[in-house]
């Protein structure tokens, strides 16, 4: 089963190479993964989408709870949430399908970040499939390059 | 000195444990991470913002060149690039800011996620500057929490 994690943890060099050693060495592969700063630079953020037996997981988080650096552990699962992400795509996009493709990118509600002779660069969030609903359709045109961080969620509602 | 590495590597289990480690052992503290798939599920993207000594950096890109898993290793000092990330920020929002709030959250040009009683969930995008300017015009309001995702980057123009 898919699993969004949100763990939260000192800011110090090594955490993350520990947190995914542990997983490695469960057999997880980490989907995605997004690390970042908090309002409070001492502590990050890592989220983490990984797909497997809920059971293994289980033990995986328990194991995550006794790391030193770790403050706290989030599963998603079963709780309300807004998951985000970002892609970056560059398009292949010459004079003639130009217009055509603002107009799809308009559809998907993305921005244009950059424009060259041939390609244009497109900014898209929204949850996975949204962006990959975006891959998709961009792919017709010919993509050159997809640079996608992986998703951040925040509970609904008023709750930390 | 600050430096944004895009690492293109093999869609395996370890591969991140393996970097991330490689970074850790040199002293490096890892700002910001991203990790995606690319437009091929095979293969996947990290966006490693770091700083540090130039000489040492250049150590680390040369031993993850030497990585099985390592595909393509890419500095972008130097090159011109368009950099984005996302963050997902819960700020306090009673009633009688919130019309201020919806304002200011304008001005950013962020999206609105989620509304609760009492917050709101924002959802804005940019470069690492006009992210943390946001956050620091929501933490007037109070912030309950705030999510992250590393920054990805592609070149400008029409090259790959």
């Amino acid at each position: 089963m898919r699993h969004t994690i949100s763990v939260l943890v000192e800011n110090k060099f090594g955490v993350l190479a520990r947190i995914s050693t542990l997983f490695a060495a469960r057999g997880f592969n980490i989907d995605s993964l997004a690390v970042g700063e908090t309002e409070d630079s001492a502590i990050s953020r890592m989220t983490i989408v990984v797909k497997g037996d809920d059971s293994v997981l289980e033990q995986v988080t328990k194991q995550l709870n006794k790391l030193v650096d770790v403050i706290k552990v989030n599963d998603f699962n079963g709780v309300e949430y807004v998951e985000r992400g970002l892609a970056l795509v560059k398009i292949n996009a010459p004079k003639a399908v130009r217009a055509e493709i603002f107009k799809m990118a308009g559809i998907f509600r993305t921005r244009v970040v950059d424009i060259a002779q041939d390609s244009l660069t497109v900014e898209v969030t929204g949850g996975e499939d949204k962006i990959e609903a975006f891959i998709e359709a961009a792919s017709s045109y010919g993509i050159k390059e997809v640079c996608r961080t992986g998703v951040v969620a925040l509970s609904r509602g008023n709750k930390q």
